[in-house]
């Protein structure tokens, strides 16, 4: 079976269990992907941000691979992040995950080294020639720290060299330039154009987006599959609604004091908080250095959970 | 015989040559170790941002640290970075590195993540607590996008965490106040003050740097040993004359095409054609996704070379 | 007449024409504004950054505010930007631009100093008190470096300080966490959301905006005050196309060389071409220091609008 | 007499006191320029970043530059600010500050606008045009957001537009290259490179700085000056030993609470409280929107300065 091209719907990026010995936690992680599966996602992304990918080691990385990719048996396209500095540390992922059976890999710009676009899209260029499967670019300047351009991500497509964008650099002004940019172009009608930010998947796909990467679809994969169905039937005041129910449960990102801990350690240690009070993941723990959250602070992760109707 | 504390003089942040296929050119890199041990350089830094550390993959990286400890054989200490964006993903290189017999090890912030001065000082702490080494904080906000904070820097010192600081900020203000916060300390004789800067090693030096870790010391490591002992002897007008002709030699960096290139593609190009033109190693080739020097540019770079006194 | 509460519909910032010698051009901005009311907008604002604010004389200010106010003699709503540093100097426009007739001000967080958020709410309070007329908060991190965060705009809104806000930062997501802050309170029914960013403001709109304030309203204001009405009435379709439309022309924002000028001499040297090539500015002169189009930017200008329809 | 070409020594960017009604202080005022003046300062730089210039309304501007000018009666050159967003906007202040006496101007880059280095080189060159007294480019990227390139420096003095820099900006090999620049042109004897650094004056001095611009000054003229003395007979011991004397003074500017209050009301709060915990002047209070010390924050000013020796 090919890759979807271009690929729709949602994608969550998988979060990963991990134990209170910060092993992964695979019965948990295979009870997660079941929840998504359930909720009637259109495939997974594993190894991006929400799944801590900067924080596990490579041994984690392959297992993550190896246990989502067999469990899901061919149900649904599997992409992985190829999270790396810069290209050959890159392809060295691309090897593992693909070896493991992930069907499309995931990269960002170069980071650490300071980057010019010439060199990005070198990058770009060397990482799917030495890829067997599609890449798509991840653009994501909190982590990487530049924009991904929308001329070189254009030139990209057209060039071949990238098969699709998961924009999570919020700038809706950017990703409709791509989407415009592709829509233009018979030879793209294959291009997919993803957005990572949840809160907007609706305007994304009032301008042309394939579809979503949202992180808070581990928790509630049902509402953003529902979001994603209304998109598609232009029935917009029901979509702007649950997308606005989505907002509010999104708020629980913002539940770690700031005073004790950095954005990731909240929002990722609210995500698995809210998917350790569904039962879903036996241990709320986040990866290190991150700092956990309270009683308090989970505790108000589930009072939101309650307010969007989540048991 | 116990690693150097306080570690001082001149610790080239050596280069990592490589073939016209991108392997570690081993050859060229032992020759480039005899060129800094007979320049008299005081100990030697592989893997740093010099040596292409975020470009190696982990087999390079580790046939470099074993290339280089089993050539210099114990006559100077050898410090390797551990460069990787957070926690577990480090250990993995410390555990690598001091197996290969890295003598202490370089480790920065988290980074591709966003980090909070909490999660920064849990970083250390979780490193420390697994390294069989000592650890000294790489400071390089232009790779890392954060500025490692002068009180956690002594915090961390005060606690035996950190054994040393290696400053690449530019920031002489926030380098001086963690130099004074340690001098005021007996306790804390034995923490290393590194500067990374290469052309203001005399300023930090008179401020009370222990040495100094630069980048072009791989180019005229004669020269940054005499301004070492300039320094010390407090000849400080000799001083400035020699870190004078050192700063016009690093204008090297600069040659490089900034419509074409990035800052890493020219410093590092400039670096690696200086010891090129020099004879030390075969090959100039910087890794991917970095972009060439043109012929025109290896002129320019060779003029500087003559202008300072290089053959 | 009460200033509306909310305002909404079509605001343009309006553009200061200039004569050769950087003197206000009296009789071109009575065009301008001519132009602007025929297309059917609902307000005006005037000293924005389309106005080149930033870039006129005291004196000047004073004769853009009183020209247009008299000139639409209590027609529309005239909105003026009182731009400066800090609280002192920003009431000190506030007194001006309101003895010339603005009937709103609009106003940033402070600039050139480091800030605090507890500092820009105290600015709001302090201005708000001294102002005879509305406050309207201006997001514009481009320019100030700063983001106003969400829950300091729904504080100083549910205190009465704000009146509304106009949002340039391009981060839909923090807007959204506005607009849907505003709706939740039936205290702010009168509280403005506007977007100031010309390529979403179908997507804005969508999210709940109140209306728009687009540069490029100067140039096409029938197509924005077009897409105004589409959004109101739920032609999505329609609306998306207008929009895209919309943003292809746009595109003259980028028509500067980048090796020559920054983004607002192209920008705004654009938006005055446009207006030349329409005949209802005498000149296209931009203030010092931005760098004038060439002619054969100028000539890209033209084919845009020629591209969108426009003559 | 002739502005000093270079101009040399210890130039204090004077503090504005200000009453209770935030008004100038005028008696409290020639009390400090008479403690500076008797401290043996070399000049008085009045609306600079510690004179609170981007937080004074122009009358206020006016008269500063008066009071002072015609107090020191031309027994020292006094540089004024002029302080604003663009070019036309700085004339005007140019103008003002000359007409009351101010024998030259500092001015920094265009701000609030997004600039290009042509665009600051535009600008330098178009105020100069119109100044009737030498332009001294004003480098502080925490408030302009943008760093002055040493090349558009070097240019700009070659071609006689600047007469000096003042470097705030706390990169010490940035300030170098402009000092190795200007030594190596023999037509750029009269060039005045200034630090504004207030810890790290010894380094630049030693790097061939012409004087220091230090706010700390303010508080303890005697020392800064002892201090530019030393540097000069070449006591570099006895230099760096009063050097950390007022490093630990300056620790004044880090008492605010952070949560509580930005960098620039602590710093400014710290120097007027030593100031009037010395009795020079009568009321330390700040202009808005900036955050007032608490009593105990005063209170550790008052430790600092009893350690540093100071009543």
């Amino acid at each position: 079976m090919p890759f979807p091209a271009p690929l729709t719907g949602v994608v969550p990026p998988v979060c990963t269990p991990l134990t209170p010995e910060h092993e992964v936690d695979v019965p948990s992680l295979l009870r997660l992907v079941d929840h998504l599966v359930a909720g009637g996602v259109h495939g997974l992304f594993v190894l991006g941000s929400s799944g801590e990918a900067a924080f596990l080691p490579d041994r984690q990385r392959r297992l993550v691979v190896e246990t989502v990719v067999s469990h899901v048996a061919g149900q649904l396209p599997v992409l992985a992040g190829a999270i790396d500095m810069t290209t050959a540390r890159v392809l060295d992922h691309v090897r593992e995950v693909t070896a493991a059976g992930a069907r499309a890999v995931v990269v960002t710009a170069p980071f650490y080294t300071r980057t010019h676009p010439a060199e990005i899209a070198r990058h770009y260029r060397r990482v799917a020639a030495g890829s067997p499967v599609p890449v798509l670019a991840y653009d994501i300047p909190t982590a990487v720290h530049t924009k991904l351009p929308a001329d070189v991500v254009l030139d990209l497509a057209a060039d071949g060299v990238l098969a699709g964008l998961k924009d999570s650099s919020g700038d809706l002004a950017g990703f409709r330039t791509v989407v415009s940019g592709v829509r233009a172009r018979p030879d793209l009608t294959g291009f997919s154009v993803l957005t990572g930010s949840e809160v907007i998947v609706d305007a994304a796909m009032a301008v042309g987006a394939d579809g979503s990467v949202p992180g808070l679809a581990n928790v509630d994969p049902e509402g953003y599959v529902r979001l994603d169905r209304l998109c598609r039937t232009g029935d917009r005041d029901a979509a702007r609604a649950e997308q606005e129910r989505l907002c509010a449960l999104f708020g629980m990102v913002g539940v770690g004091d700031p005073a004790r801990m950095g954005g990731n350690s909240s929002a990722l240690g609210a995500f698995k908080a809210a998917l350790h009070l569904r039962g879903i993941i036996d241990c709320p723990v986040t990866a290190e250095p991150q700092v956990p959250l309270s009683p308090e602070e989970v505790e108000r992760v589930g009072k939101l959970m309650a307010a969007a109707g989540l048991s």
